[in-house]
């Protein structure tokens, strides 16, 4: 059975147990003891010797990084239907996951990793780089209800949580009406599951 | 033609330059002016709202981020020759490319930010992070040739730039024998072009 190495409250974990659920994918979790340290030790840095979460383990095929296993869940188990085979489509939908793991891992995650797990950070930079990159996302879906592919894709899957956890960071998405509609557009695909704070 | 809006010194510029050569693809480049903000303001940011080269235009396929274009470009032109199909091997290559923009982004391109352009950082943290990096790449690439498939692929040309320009950044690779090798293998790989520093 699929085995995901996984923390409750990261997104990124999240956006993974968030796709099994939408592909009806049985799987187990193995909860990591973040707090003690136990992904910067071994047996953990054998599967991920970035020494983060989340992991994939599936059969013999071992994935790290969640965008990483959101393609491998998408193709494995969904066919085209969350990442597309067209090259010009892979390529618009790979530019989201790029987004997810840079400007937003490095913004409003950012943020949220200040105030909820007391990383140190420039709190006036990030909250200014946070709106600039969700000003930038509000105006891409004021034409369109996914990012990409008029469908929801991993795309969406990859960007929605820690955007969606703004308040956790103690960013508003009150002036973003359009990401505020995407969220709920996503919240009512069948299949969905929260998280804390979502 | 391909059109690539392009900085000479970007190492995420030059990952798209090296996969355009490696496939013999005709291509023009588009020099932006960084140095005047040129990618901050329009026309630019009607191409890429997050206000970063590279970008690139084909007919009208536009995408923007260094990684989605090398997703892009390695389906279109290349087929599977160098971006695999299979589900197991698209995710693991998928993994290098967000170690691309995020691990690799965050250190060892962080710290030639610094020596570079002037970027504010803190420098000893950010040395530290990068040997840890290095490191686990070094060790990952003790049982191999490339990142993975046992041959190249964008894993390999989306991580390269970066590490292959570790000295702009005032770090030395001296101590993974394991990179300086894989850098040298990729040097030798029919079509390589280099840019300043590599």
């Amino acid at each position: 059975m699929v085995k995901l190495y996984d923390f409750l409250l990261s997104g990124n974990c999240y956006k993974v147990r968030l796709l099994l659920s939408l592909l009806g994918v049985e799987h187990e979790l193995v909860a990591v003891d973040l707090k003690s340290g136990e992904h910067k030790k071994p047996p953990f840095l054998a599967l991920n010797a970035f020494g983060q979460v989340p992991v994939l383990v599936d059969g013999d095929v071992v994935i790290r990084d969640s965008q990483a296993i959101l393609v491998y869940l998408a193709r494995r188990y969904g066919g085209s239907d969350w990442l597309p085979e067209d090259a010009a489509l892979l390529g618009k939908v790979s530019q989201w996951l790029s987004t997810a793991s840079k400007e937003i891992a490095n913004t409003v995650a950012t943020a949220r990793l200040h105030y909820l797990f007391g990383a140190s950070i420039d709190v006036a930079a990030i909250e200014k780089q946070s709106y600039t990159v969700l000003k930038a996302i509000d105006e891409h879906l004021a034409t369109r209800q996914w990012l990409e592919c008029d469908r929801p894709t991993i795309a969406d899957l990859a960007c929605f949580p820690y955007i969606g956890l703004a308040a956790d960071g103690k960013l508003s998405l009150d002036a973003y009406p359009n990401i505020v509609a995407w969220i709920d557009r996503i919240k009512q695909l069948p299949g969905y599951v929260g998280m804390p704070g979502l």
